[in-house]
């Protein structure tokens, strides 16, 4: 029989908006300052991975203001951390066996959001982040083991992916219902069951 | 006996510097330019991967100021293409079956060099590519077939990591010898071997 291949280390995959930041407090927050007088979409009445998909069925103009939104320069370098996130992130770096990356999709309008995504890491999590960040429009090339993510289908080049797809519960995703492998996460806070996810994988790929 | 799993794309992992953009010529021709009265060190006699080691051994003085040449605003994006590159990428992404992404790892003063690798691709192969990019410090986590690198040794935290390494000749590693597994790309001009790289592997593929 061969040996239990154990030594290896469980790869976690992180995603940032909706995961690590809270794009979606942010952008309402940032939409209402704006545009006071409009209409909008409460966060308890948010559904569709998409906001502005939303925006747009308020109006075709509610929906270019709600883009224009996030494509201004600062937005993603002031989104606030999810609460307990920067505090899991860390936690789940320093565990043995465990690699921990930053896997997230810029915009189009890349223009501000890709750096400032650099920025975001450096300033809540340090410089030394850098060397765990991916950035990726297709995550379904990305060789982890769990990708923790609030996009309910994540899809690409590669069918199946080789992780298993945590999602991240978020306003958007509440009522999703799970597809096939995947697992929900209701956040970070004490008692969130992160570390026994982690743990379950672990197990899971040491007899493979 | 299995079918064959002929239906899956091949997936091709391509580097920018040194693979479709000239970092090695930029860099020369920048630092000369500042610097004309300083030593400097001429293509041919490049070695090593990292261009600024090979400064720091002419001073301490000339190192840092060789650093400091590809940290300024615009010298990511006034790369000039590496002859071919272009029109080899632009025939790859059309051909059937296959699937490109463009691999990279910023600089770790990030501000200037994220941003302008996300334009240069707009720029010499338009903004579609975008979808294709990969930004990561670790390429071993990304799932490709093969990768198209100029850099020798490439590791990370997946070992041994899924592609095979085409090494892409540059000055610089002109005289490594090939580690188990590599294989060497000497261009993309006429006559350059890489569809037939691809074929091999996309040949590797279906047989599994």
């Amino acid at each position: 029989m061969a040996p239990r291949n154990s030594s290896r280390n469980l790869r976690v995959l992180l995603d940032m908006d909706g995961v690590l930041a809270d794009f979606e407090g942010q952008f309402l927050k940032r939409f209402r300052e704006k545009y006071p007088h409009d209409p909008f979409v409460p966060l308890d009445e948010r559904s569709g991975f998409y906001v502005t998909k939303q925006y747009y069925a308020l109006g075709q103009d509610i929906g270019t203001k709600a883009f224009g939104i996030y494509e201004e320069k600062g937005f993603f370098l002031d989104l606030q951390p999810i609460d307990g996130a920067i505090e899991a992130a860390r936690e789940m770096a320093e565990m043995e066996g465990v690699d921990v990356y930053i896997c997230t999709s810029p915009i189009k309008k890349y223009t501000h959001c890709v750096v400032e995504k650099y920025q975001w890491l450096d300033k809540h999590l340090g410089k030394e982040w850098m060397e765990r960040m991916i950035l990726t429009r297709d995550k379904t090339v990305i060789n982890g083991d769990l990708l923790i993510d609030d996009k309910p289908n994540i899809t690409g080049g590669m069918n199946p992916p080789k992780w298993q797809h945590v999602l991240f519960t978020s306003y958007h995703n509440r009522d999703v219902v799970l597809q096939d492998g995947q697992i929900r996460l209701d956040g970070w806070l004490p008692h969130s069951r992160w570390r026994d996810i982690l743990e379950q994988k672990r197990q899971e790929i040491s007899e493979q």
